[in-house]
C-alpha cells in the first residue's frame, strides 16, 4: 500500500518536515512519497499545491497525508479544498496555548527561521567555522574557546559531531584524531593536557570502524581488522587510565551523539 | 512575565524542541527559559523530571509548558502528574492518523532518528564528508559526483549552506569561491565550464558582506567597502551574463538558502 505524504508551509518547511517525518516512521507497514513544498505564501501557489495533492490522490487511490504549519488562514483554507486529509500542526496547538499564556499569538510562523541578524544565528554561523577550521587536530592554539574537544580514532565520528553541535546548538567543538603514535604510553596527548576538563572521547566497535575505514581505503593495514581492535583497544585503556568521559557511537546517529555528549557533560547550548 | 518551557522526549528531543519552538515563537511578548530533557526513558527519569517541573513551576508562579514527544504511556502518565501544562504531540496526532490510515502505529517514537545502519544515514554522513572535502575549490576533480556546485564571492555563505545541504538533505554540494582573478573577464571559470548545469551562485549585499569580512580580517582591503561593491558587482554582472541562477543570501539563514536553492534548481533530497 502506497501513500502520498505532503509537508506544506509558508517557511522552509522544516518543521512540518520533522513533526510529520516522525509521526510516519511510526506506520512501518505503510510506503510513503514525502513532497515537500516550501514557501507556500500565496493564493496561487497554494492553488497549484492543491492541484499536486488532487494529483496524487488520483493515482494512490487514497488521501494523501498533508502536515502543515500555513498561519495565514486564506493560504490554509485553500489547501483545505485539497483531497488530501489535513494534519493541523499549528492550529491544533497554537489556540489552547493561547488560553494557557493568556497571550494572544502573532502568528507569524516561521519566525523561529528568520532570524539572520539576530545574535543566536551567528552564534551558531561562528560555531560552525570554528569547527572547521579546528578539525582533526588542525591547531590546538585556539583550543581555549572550545566548549568542547572531541577525541578518538580516525573515522569514529568526532567530524560531524562537531558540525551538528555548531549547528544545532551554537557549541564551539574542536576535534583531535587520536593516532597509534598519540596513545603509545596510553596517556593523554601532551598538547591537550591543558584542556583536560573539556575532552569527550568518542569510541566505536572495532569491526565496525574496519567497514567505514575500508570505504575510504580498501584492504589497507590502516583498515584492517587487526589494527582497527588494537587502535580502540588503546584508546579507551586511555580514557579510563586518565578518566576522560567517553561514549560509543556506534549505534547512534550524529544528532543521538550529540545530544548524549550534552547530557553527559552538560555544556549548555548558545543558541536559543 | 516569564515562564519555563520544557522539551520532553524519550530520544533525542530534537522533534519536540523544533515544533515547540515554532510555537513558542508565536508569543513574542512572552519571555521562555527553554530547558530540554531528552532520553527520558524509564520512570525514575520522569519523576526526576516532574520534580525539575514542579520547581520551575513554585519558582516562576505559573505553569510551565512541556511539549512532549513520549510514545510509552506509563512514563507519560508519570509525566502528567507534575505541575506543567502539557502539549500531547505525538497522542493528539497518531490517533486520528491511525483511523485514516487504517493501520496501528509501532508507537517507537524516535525512530527516524534511529537510523544509523541505514543508507539514508549513510547518505548524510557521505554527503558531508563530500561537503568537506570539496569545501573551498580545494579540488574540482570530484565535481563529477557533485549534486551542485555553489560559487560565490568569500564569505557570502558557501560552505555552511553545502554543510547544511548535506546534513538535512543528504545532497552532495561542493563550492568553489570566487577570486578577482577568476572574475576579471565576467566568465565562468575555466575549470568549472564543464559542470555549468550543476552550479548556482551566491550573492549577498556589499554591506553585510563588508561586515562580515571586517569580523575575521579588520581594516583590510580585503573586508573595505570598496572590494566588496566591487567583487560583488562583477560576480553578478557575470551570473547573469553566463545565465547561472543565483540567490542573494543577505537576509535569509543557511535552513532558508538551502530550502530556496532546492526550490530553485529542483534538485532532489536524497534521504527519506
Amino acid at each position: 500500500m502506497k501513500r502520498t505524504a505532503f509537508f506544506i508551509s509558508d517557511g522552509t518547511g522544516i518543521t512540518a518536515e520533522a513533526l510529520g517525518q516522525s509521526l510516519l516512521a511510526q506506520f512501518e507497514f505503510i510506503e510513503f512519497e514525502k513532497i515537500t513544498l516550501p514557501y507556500i505564501d500565496s493564493l496561487e501557489k497554494a492553488r497549484k499545491a492543491v492541484a499536486r495533492i488532487d494529483k496524487a490522490s488520483e493515482i494512490d487511490g487514497n488521501k494523501p497525508v498533508i502536515f502543515d504549519t500555513i498561519v495565514n488562514s486564506e493560504i490554509r483554507a485553500e489547501i483545505r479544498k485539497s483531497q488530501g486529509y489535513m494534519i493541523d500542526i499549528f492550529g491544533t496547538f497554537l489556540e489552547p496555548l493561547e488560553q494557557e499564556l493568556g497571550s494572544k499569538s502573532t502568528y507569524t510562523v516561521g519566525k523561529s527561521h528568520s532570524i539572520v541578524s539576530n545574535s543566536s544565528y551567528n552564534r551558531r554561523i561562528d560555531a560552525m567555522n570554528y569547527a572547521l577550521e579546528n578539525d582533526d587536530g588542525a591547531r590546538v592554539r585556539y583550543y581555549n574557546e572550545a566548549d568542547i574537544i572531541l577525541v578518538g580514532v580516525s573515522r569514529s565520528g568526532k567530524t560531524p559531531t562537531c558540525i551538528y553541535l555548531a549547528l544545532q546548538y551554537g557549541i564551539k567543538a574542536a576535534n583531535f584524531p587520536l593516532t597509534e603514535d598519540d596513545i603509545l604510553d596510553q596517556r593523554l596527548p601532551e598538547s591537550l593536557r591543558s584542556y583536560r576538563e573539556k575532552i569527550f572521547g568518542l569510541t566505536i566497535d572495532p569491526e565496525r570502524l574496519a567497514v567505514i575505514r575500508n570505504e575510504r581505503k580498501p584492504n589497507s593495514k590502516y583498515a584492517s581488522i587487526k589494527q582497527c581492535n588494537y587502535e580502540v583497544e588503546e584508546v579507551e585503556l586511555m580514557y579510563r587510565r586518565e578518566r576522560i568521559p567517553y561514549l560509543n557511537s556506534t549505534d547512534y546517529s550524529v544528532e543521538e551523539i550529540s545530544t548524549r555528549i550534552m547530557m553527559m557533560t552538560g555544556i549548555e547550548r548558545h543558541i536559543r
